[in-house]
């Protein structure tokens, strides 16, 4: 019988791995680099060698091991076609039917990176015991994953749960990352954030410790914190955006929960008291029975949910 | 074997009933009055009366017929429970259970109506040969069903697919059937055109046919179709809205294609010349390859995802 997994997450400048039993405890967990030269053609020959290895070492045979689930940062189909992840260098391919091929037919699932960290939150994370969960990462984007019965919500193109590029502002003149103007993004990640205070301090004559030293989302809620009242209002317009996209997702989605990770979300529950307020006020009041959560797996979130895609 | 299946779409006055072989034809169509009285007991009796008296007049056992699939106007867990459906007089009961009980235990699949409504338009209307997809009903409020790999997405607590209640705009001052300010269903329905209406009008000098007769979404779509300029404006707010709606949703969901029903869309395809515009400028990049279609069952749609969600 299986009683272990693989977990991988493939990021711009390194994998990370992780060997797991099938309860969801993490045995060993190691990196190797990501070889993103020659469009990327390296990596998943690279991630085969290193999962043998481990398989060598541990002396395991090819039954112990239900499989190696894997995320990477790009829209992946449900088939396990990736179009295009521009940080590895790869143009279309099928990463299930290719790594599958390099582990002599092993069972491999695949996803993207965000999706796959809401599955681990989901498993091991800040949303234990939920099966419809929403994972909010609020890092230099914004990103998300949707956890819909238990299972991933892949989306027709791969491209699903992108909600930092829900459209929550018609009066912006910067644009986001994506092209558009007025992204989610654009206000609610550590970025985001950033931005919002530099156009505060800029347009507000009021004193703030934030005029002295660096500027940035841990600045702004470290300042929130201790009662800086400029700070309090970059906060409010965070929150109030970020309120807004969580209240239209809950009407369409109507999660039992989100969990809020990334950077950002080291401030703590803090957040929630600048997120409710347009929550409350925006989203469908019968998809309000919603707990805001704090994501609790950091960086591992993507080698859990990996593993878990095939449990 | 099952050749036959029933579905039922349950409104505020009557029931919508049809027989159904498995390859989706409907062989028989029929309505029967819906007694809200007394908390709609009746209702659940009257169906499988009614059920019942079908298959004794041509003669179907019990296991000729897979089961009956129901739809009802309230939200609508997947275990069957409805949490208040309003316009039925119903508090919380287990429909699947209770009906499943006055049919000797025949097989009932139940939903809420918009979720069923957008089952039928994939299997049978606009959304044939697709899996995901997103059913918008622009009639008197904005409804919407949402279908993830062929299954509807009930959501939580069966609100899923709320999309008439996604906030667009902030500065709205009238509040929406839901208790919110600002929700799509203000501009999108057939009731928001015609507040849109006679908001321009009021606003405008213009000239417009509009200002002759009776102002509703058909008159103003028709005075497009004939080139009055403030009926056009009007349009384009309607548009503008709407765009932004399903440009959201498409981020999120990432759907094959958009199903547009209900009696605004009988415009027909000239309102996805208002839509398109908003939609292209404000959605996710990378979801943006959706297909807008026309509904194509009308009233029927709930009968027939109703029977689908039997097969």
């Amino acid at each position: 019988m299986a009683n272990y997994v693989f977990g991988v997450d493939v990021g711009g400048t390194s994998v990370k791995m992780g060997l797991f039993d099938t309860e969801g405890n993490v045995l060993e967990k190691w990196e190797i680099p990501t070889r993103t030269e020659n469009n990327g053609e390296k990596i998943l020959p690279d991630i085969a060698a290193s999962v043998k290895e481990k398989m060598e070492q541990r002396q395991l045979a090819k039954e112990d091991v239900a499989g190696v689930g894997i995320g990477v940062p790009g829209p992946v189909e449900k088939s396990g076609i990736v179009h295009r992840a521009v940080n590895l260098g790869w143009a279309e391919l099928n990463m299930k039917e290719e790594l599958a091929a390099l582990l002599d037919g092993m069972r491999v699932e695949g996803g993207n990176d965000a999706n796959v960290a809401a599955l681990g939150e989901m498993w091991k994370g800040g949303g234990q015991g939920h099966k419809n969960l929403v994972a909010v990462t609020l890092g230099t984007g914004v990103g998300g994953g949707i956890i819909i019965n238990g299972e991933i919500m892949t989306g027709s193109t791969g491209a699903g749960g992108e909600i930092g590029h829900i459209h929550v502002e018609d009066d912006e003149t910067e644009a986001c990352g994506c092209g558009n103007f007025g992204c989610l993004e654009e206000y609610a990640s550590a970025t985001g954030i950033t931005r919002l205070a530099k156009r505060a301090l800029k347009a507000s004559d009021k004193d703030s410790v934030l005029r002295e030293g660096e500027v940035s989302a841990k600045t702004v809620f470290d300042a929130v914190k201790a009662g800086d009242e400029l700070a309090i209002e970059i906060a409010k317009q965070f929150g109030d955006y970020l309120g807004k996209g969580l209240g239209v997702i809950s009407g369409i989605i109507n999660p039992e929960i989100f969990v809020i990770g990334g950077g950002v979300s080291k401030a703590g529950e803090i957040l929630f008291d600048y997120i409710k307020p347009s929550f409350e006020r925006t989203a469908f009041r019968g998809s309000q029975d919603v707990i805001f959560a704090l994501a609790t797996l950091g960086n591992d979130a993507g080698i859990y949910g990996a593993a878990k895609m095939l449990l």
